[in-house]
This record gives C-alpha cells, structure tokens and sequence, in this order.
C-alpha cells in the first residue's frame, strides 16, 4: 500500500509520522515543495525578533532524520503539479524542472495556505515581505541585518501582525502598524481589543486605525507607503500580514469540490469529494462545531489533531470523525496576552444569534499575593439557557488557562453554569478562591436568573440622557473621573440615600468593574425598585471602550 | 426572619454576604469566636515568610466594613457553646465570659477545622507551633523575630508543611522536615513526591522521611525534637502541620449527625441532621462524586462555592443542590509546582478501583520558545472505557492550567479520549501544538486501544530479572546511564538490529521519556512481535523513583 502526503509541515508531517506506527510495512511518500518540513512555523516571529536565538531551533525535523526514523522516502523540493484522481497518480516537479509521475493508492493534500497579497501599485517593491514559512524569514532577517533595518509599518493587525510588531520593536526598529478595521486582533470584540490599543500605544508603536494602504513607492532611501486618508509613511521595510486564503489550486486542477468558504471540502473523516484523497490543515474548511455553518481555522492544533485522525482513517478505514473546532487562539502582545474561544459578539451578530455577555475584571492570582494583575474576561452565552458560545479574555498572566478552561467546557457543550461549578488548582500565587471563571459564570447566570439586569456600553452611550446614573464607587474614586451626567452615591451609604433615587425612572448603576453596582443594585431591588440595571463590565469597561479612537 | 451564621472565615462570610444580596430585608448575624473575619488563610504562610509584606493584606474585609456593606450584626470574640435546635437558641460566651441566648430561624455551621496535635511529651513547650489562623501567624512571627530563630523544625510535610517549608526557608531559617509517609504531598503517588524530594534537597531544606517524632523536650538553648530512628534535631521553633480534622464539638453537642469520616454530616442541599441547621466548609464530610464515598475537603474554593449554595436554600428553601468537590488542589514548593485532582493510585488501590495509569513528561511550552520547563504528568483512568480518574503534575510553571484543565473534565465525567481533543490557545510562549494533556490523552488512549502496551516502574522492578531490556535512546545517552541490564538499540537503528531481539521472551522498551520506546515498540509490533511493553514515563519516572530514600 503506497501512502502520498503533499506538504510536509503541520499536518502532513504528523499524518505521516502516526501513519509509520499505525502500518509499519506500509510504503510512505512525503512531498514538500520547499526546503523544509516539520519546521517551528509559529516561532518565525520570535526567531526575527530574537527571543529565538538559534535558528536551527525552528527546524524540528530534518528531512533525513525524519525519514529515517520513519522509514519515510521525504521527498523535499517536489511540488506536486497535478493530481490524476482517476488514475490516482501525481505529477511532481523537482527544483531542475524536471517532472515525473508517481501513483498513489491513498493521498493525502496538506498544502496549507498563502499569505493575502491585494494588487497595490508597488506591492511587489523590493522591502515588501510576507511572513508564512523559514525562507520567508530568512529573507526577512537578512533584509533587516543588511539594510541596517530601522522602520517597519506593518499592514494588518491579526496574529502575525502583532507578533512581528512586538518582535521588531523587541529588536530596536520602530514599528508603524495600518489596520483597515476600527481595531486590532479582528477575531475579538472591540471592548477587548481596546486594551491593546492603549498598550500598543504605551509601548511606543504608531497605530493607524481605520486605515488602508493605497499604494507603495519605492524611494532611493526606502519605501513610502500611502494611505486612504492621504498620510504618508516613510519605512525602510514593509511586512504584510493581511491575511491568508486557503492553498486550493491543486485541489481545484484536481476537481476537488472547495467548499462556501473557498476551503477544500472534505466530510466527517476528513476524505475530500473524490475517494481515497484526504486533506487537512490550513486549506481545508469543516463546519463550526457551534454553528455547524463552514469555517476556516488558521491555527497548529487543528492541523495537528486533523493529521492523527487522518492517518487512522487511511490506514484503518474512516473510522474516526473529526469533532471540529471552535477556533481557540491566543497572542502574547508585549507584556500583554489576548486569547479567545468560540464565538465573539460580533460573530453572533452577524449570524442572528440570540446571545448575551458579560465582562468581568479580575486578578490573576489572589491580590494579597505579590504580582496579582489585572484580568479581564468577556462571556457571550444563550440569554436564556446560558450555554456558552464563546470567551475572550484580555490580561499579562493566566489569560491562556482561563480560555483553556472554556474552551474545554465549549466543547462539550457547557453552560455559564458548569463555570459556577469550576472547581480549580488554589493557591495563592495562582488564582483566587473564585476563580475569574467562575465569577465569570456568575456574572452571566445573575444576568440570565434576572438577579442582575444589566446594560451593555454600548447600550448605556444610547440609552445615556433617559436615565439616571448613579455611581456607587467613593466620593475619591468618582472625583478623579465618571460618566458625565452621573451623580456619585456610594455603595456603603446607598440605603441611607434611598430618598435621592426615583422609582419612576430608569436608573443604571455602574462601580469600578461591576461588583459595588451589582451590590447596590441587590439593595435597591429588595426594597422595590423594579427598573434597575448594572453596567456590565463597569467604569473600567466603559471608559476603554469610549477612549478616544487613536490617531498617531 | 432571622439567620445566625457561626463562622466567619471562608463559607461563612461568603454565605454571609450572599445572603444579604438574595435577601435585603433579613436580619443576619454573624458570630466568630476569632477577632477576625474573612481574612486570607491560604496567604497565612507567605506572611510569615515575608513575601506578603503588609499584614493588612491578609485582612480582606474588615468586621466593621463587612457590616457597613452588607447591613450584618458581626459579633467577633462571641464564641457559640451551645446549640439547642429543638427551641432554635443558642448559647454564646463573649470575650469577657459573659454569656447570653440568641434564637434564630435558620443557622449555618462554619467552624472549619482544628489542626491535630497528638498527645506527645513536651508538645505544649514554648516554640511549638500550629498554623491556622491570624492569632497563630502573629505569635509565629513575632517568635521568629523575637527570638532570632534560625532552625524550624517543620512536623508533616502536607500543604502547609512545604508551604512554610519554603516560606521559612526564604525568611533565612534553617528547615528541616520530619514526615512519617515515605513521600511528602501524601495525595499524590510517590513517583510524582519524587520530583519534590530532591528539589527540597537541592534548596538545602533537610528531609526525614519515614520519620515520626517521638517526644519533644525543651532546653535552654531551645527544643530538642527526638524521632523514632533515635536521631535528634536541636532546633529554635517546631511547627506542627500533621494535619486538622473537622471541628465538630458544636456538632456534636447539638445532636447533629456525624459522618463515617467524622465531618459534619449534610444532605445535597448542605443541610444537617436537624432542621433548618445547615454546615459548610472544612468541617463537613460530601460524597466524593468519584465514588460516591463520604469525603473531607479542605479546600478555600469548595467552601466559597458551599457558601453561596447554602445561602439561596435559607433564603428560597432547598433548591440548589452541591455537586460535591474532587478534590482538586496545589502548592507551591519553591520553584517547583505540585497540583494535583480526582484520585491518585494509590486511593484506587485502596478503594479496590481498577484503574491504569499514563505518565507522561513534556515541556511547558514549545520547547524552541525561550525558558520551557519540563513538566510531567500522571493521568489515572479506567482500563477499559478511558473514564479519567485523577491527574497530577509536577513542573515549574504552567502545572496550574494543565490541573484546572483535567479537573473540569473530571467533574463532567470526561475520558482520556476527551483530552485527544483538547482544543488549546496555542502560541510557543503558552504550550505546543499538541498541549501536554493532550498528550496524556494520546498515551492513555494507546495504553487502552493496545497500540502501546505498557509496564510501570513499580511492574519492571519485579520482572526485571525475566525480561530483555532494550534502552532505545542514542548511544551517548546510554553510556551516561540507564537501567542495569539493558541493552542499547537506538530507535533509529532498530530496524537493521531486528535478528538481535528474540520473539519468544517478553521485551520491555525505554528511552528517556517514553516516545522513542513507543515508535521502537510500533516498528517491532508492526513485525510480529508479540510481546512488547513500553516504559510508562521511560527512564525519567524509572531512576526518580528508584532514587535512594534520602537521608539527612
């Protein structure tokens, strides 16, 4: 039995490293187009930036001690030209140009996926980088090195952009980024990604929010990069992380069926629309396991887990279905840490989904604890069911568990209930008695029993001159700043100004996060208020998220 | 309606104030024989060690500010002696002795747990020390200072044992640890203890293990500790952290039902034997919702979440029902992490629960990202059908996420094939593609399927003498050190040496951590042999827990 894998990188290599153990006298054909397989794609960045010193660490495997520990003929340099379904055989080419064919009786395609790259004017300067694979960063740092590298702007703000910003600003250039979107990290919803703004911001990176790039000209001291709003950027490198799209020429020369989302489509067991052809990673699309809708998901573990279950089914028969995944990603940005799972706000908007939310403020550890950091958790879940939906958290330490933790609960099918139930690892150097996801899921089962009636941000920059505003933080605390128009009624004194608060109005009470309102609030409706509401998330949410937009 | 809480620590307060916010109108008292309330217990030990600097830290609410907030009569130095549920009063002795009647509606227990103190000679000498609340930390601390201690004694070595251990150890004193077990961290298995032995060692802390404490004696330079070996430790200041057990003479008087563990007896609605008197905290016993058994938790997070339950059945009747805790906990222990949930091996022995076991040693994140750590983990699950049991792990950072990870799964009847789909937020500085747990899950589930049948450390040590032991690592790895009688096959090399391994006696494979035995072991079941075992942990798990007992 002849396996055939095309693209020796995340998925291809795991598929034909657990093929070896599943079927040892099988014979095993890698293909990978470039120089590499296996290799550290997710650590390119740091490699450039230099928290990765040795560049031999990105390179996992070579395609000799791969090969021979697998008993794998590794094949690098080949790019596979076209697949003959019918006949199930390949043609490849090798880097002289020289093409040949090779049969198959099982393939696999994990071709991954291609950085976006819009047709600009100057777009193909010299200066201009993507960033995808180790000859890509080879090029990058060279270019950096040699041309004595001060200035970068950096185009698009997702994972990729972020990390090369943090990155080349670690290593001493100044980073400009350009964003077309009203916010970094699109991924996420706005409130969160607010803190990034500002952290950005602090650490000395120019951010051009709602900004696109019109052209690029190439000068004798470097590259001018041209945007909508008529700024101009002068830089000495550009990196473009605009996105990427899923690598589906060959399956389409194949007549491989791409699915709505321009992904290869494949079924349950990960075999594309013509038998015996399978596909996995960065190219392939798979419904949503919260929206059984097709989504594409850019992300190593994914890729990984696709690869395992792939090779079963190629050795085995289809036995093992592959469950989905719900898209759980995470950056460090600087000293911060953004992660998310699940469907944000703003995805459950666009697809009409009844949802609801919360936002909690928290401490990483215990507070009496030294280095306790703030921590801030956003839930969206079904208003009446609670079932989550979704988890970002925004913070500089343990973000990655709390999000792990949902994650997992996601999966199964858990309810901001379950969250209540948390039963975590205690102690004070790593979290609280309650920890943050457990008030997380709190907050939103208050929301959903009607303990709590709450308002969004969002809905409070509305609803504003309707309602009377009391802020429930100290008299220091409100001095220093408030929502204009509110009045400051502290929450220890709150039942001793009851007389001040009508009952024919609607009032909002807000505090610093949203416990002291919560508290108030608790006051206010077991002595009879019926029209009472919490601002989610409190001062601190409210205020990120009216911050002036930043202009640089 | 009148409430009467007595206990304001942990369950108490929490209860105390979720009362209040579910009820604004009842009348709430709460009696704390201590002068203080909700203070931060589990911050206690880095008081004293100095790593919480200010002593107000530990003072999380005030009796008065508690008071103000939340409308509650809180009585400190008011002690309840007695209980008397047929006419719902109870006797309480103030400070000054004086003592008077209360009655209530609904009463709530929360008298936490008493250290023990066994009856040995000379065990009420100045310098002898319990830890358990802020009265002791202060006379603790004040006798460090005050008599310049330089050598502790520290009598068990649990959760508060090693946290003092260290705490006392960075405050500049001298340490050394008595322990009766033949491991320190008693819930977790002795190959996980292992790890924290010699890392005691190696910070210089001096370790009796198997060691009990015969009689103290005091003398003029200090006190003079007497073990049962016949050696004796002259030391400064004892401190006695065997163990606590529920405090129950209340209970007891009032004719409250005891469990078979001796904690206070509660049904799911954590109401006790007589009505309208309810229990919380370290002094109630809960089937553990593993096997159903009474089980004691002494743990701050199920007593904050008994709290808040406990309070809505006073205030709406008994609708909400405890899920019970599976014991999930962790400590800090210098710069190592020790966490651990559900049940280790050595209470499925106990119990009579079959069960397999998986060890399995990764890095804390992508091993080419700066500053991974190592990080190993024991995952106990059902032979069969892979329902998971308990996890530990042992590591210098990220051992926290792992365990919260595995304890939701546990509480929600997951398997190691759940953890297979652990969808993590990856990113090199945060895990690998592939999360430790789900590789846990990955060999679990190999041990199960019998792609990768297996032999434990305990298993070789028996059979050693029967078998052929092939250590699969490289030959340099090899000549530094391995097991005594096994020969060296480098996985790389095993499929040109096949003719050197005999097919009719029983192999076992190792390398360092157990993956190149299992793709060794793969190649050699992929050729028919037939019976074949993997090292579970490899010669890791093997040498550290054939480490010789350290002796001091």
């Amino acid at each position: 039995m002849r396996y055939v894998i095309v693209g020796g990188v995340a998925g291809g290599a795991t598929a034909a490293a657990r093929l070896r153990r599943a079927y040892e006298m099988a014979e095993i054909i890698l293909l990978e187009k470039g120089p590499h397989i296996s290799y550290a794609n997710c650590g390119l960045p740091y490699y450039i930036g230099g928290a990765i010193a040795e560049r031999k660490k990105l390179l996992v495997q070579t395609p000799e001690t791969f090969g021979k520990r697998f008993r794998i003929d590794v094949r690098i340099k080949n790019e596979v030209i076209a697949i003959y379904p019918e006949n199930k055989y390949l043609t490849i080419r090798k880097a002289s140009g020289e093409e040949y064919k090779e049969s198959y009786d099982k393939l696999l395609l994990s071709p991954g996926a291609n950085p976006v790259k819009p047709p600009l004017e100057g777009i193909n300067s010299e200066g201009i980088f993507t960033l995808r694979n180790v000859e890509d960063t080879d090029h990058i740092k060279d270019y950096i090195t040699e041309k004595k590298v001060k200035r970068v702007v950096v185009v698009g703000a997702g994972f990729i952009g972020l990390e090369m910003a943090e990155n080349l600003h670690q290593a001493g250039v100044a980073v400009s980024i350009v964003e077309m979107g009203n916010q970094v990290m699109a991924p996420i919803d706005f409130s969160m990604a607010a803190y990034l703004h500002q952290h950005l911001t602090q650490k000395g990176v120019s951010l051009n929010l709602e900004e696109g790039v019109t052209h690029f000209r190439r000068t004798d001291s470097g590259i001018t990069v041209f945007l909508k709003s008529g700024k101009t950027i002068p830089t000495d490198m550009v990196l473009l992380s605009i996105g990427v799209r899923p690598a589906t020429a060959l399956a389409q020369q194949a007549g491989l069926r791409l699915g709505e989302m321009g992904g290869i489509w494949v079924d349950k067991h990960l075999e594309t629309s013509k038998k015996d052809i399978y596909a996995v990673g960065d190219a392939i699309e798979y419904p949503h396991p919260l929206t059984g809708k097709p989504w594409l998901n850019y992300l190593a573990n994914p890729a990984n887990r696709q690869g395992r279950i792939v090779a079963d089914n190629m050795v085995f028969g289809n036995t093992v279905s592959y469950e989905g995944a719900i898209g759980t990603s995470i950056a460090k940005v600087f000293d911060m840490t953004v992660a998310s799972t699940g469907l944000a706000a703003k995805h459950l908007k666009q697809w009409g989904i009844k949802y609801q939310s919360s936002v909690t403020h928290s401490s990483s550890h215990a507070g009496y604890y030294p280095d306790a950091l703030p921590l801030t958790l956003k839930l969206t879940f079904h208003p009446e069911n609670g079932k989550l939906y979704g988890a970002q958290c925004v913070g500089y330490k343990g973000v990655d568990k709390r999000i792990d933790q949902i994650a997992g609960l996601i999966k199964r099918g858990g309810t901001v209930h379950d969250l209540m139930e948390t039963e975590h690892a205690y102690a004070p150097p790593f979290s609280s008695a309650k920890d943050p996801i457990a008030i997380g899921g709190y907050v939103a089962s208050n929301i959903i029993s009607g303990a709590m009636p709450a308002i969004s941000w969002r809905e409070l920059v509305k609803e504003k001159e309707q309602v009377m505003m009391i802020d429930t933080r100290t008299a220091e605390e409100y001095s220093i700043g408030s929502i204009p128009g509110a009045i400051n009624i502290p929450l220890n004194e709150m039942r001793e100004h009851l007389t001040e608060i009508p009952t024919d109005k609607p009032v909002i009470l807000f505090c610093a996060i949203g416990l002291r309102g919560y508290l108030a609030q608790r006051i206010l409706m077991g002595r009879g208020y019926r029209n009472v509401r919490n601002l989610i998330g409190g001062y601190k949410t409210y205020s990120i998220s009216n911050a002036p937009v930043l202009k640089t």
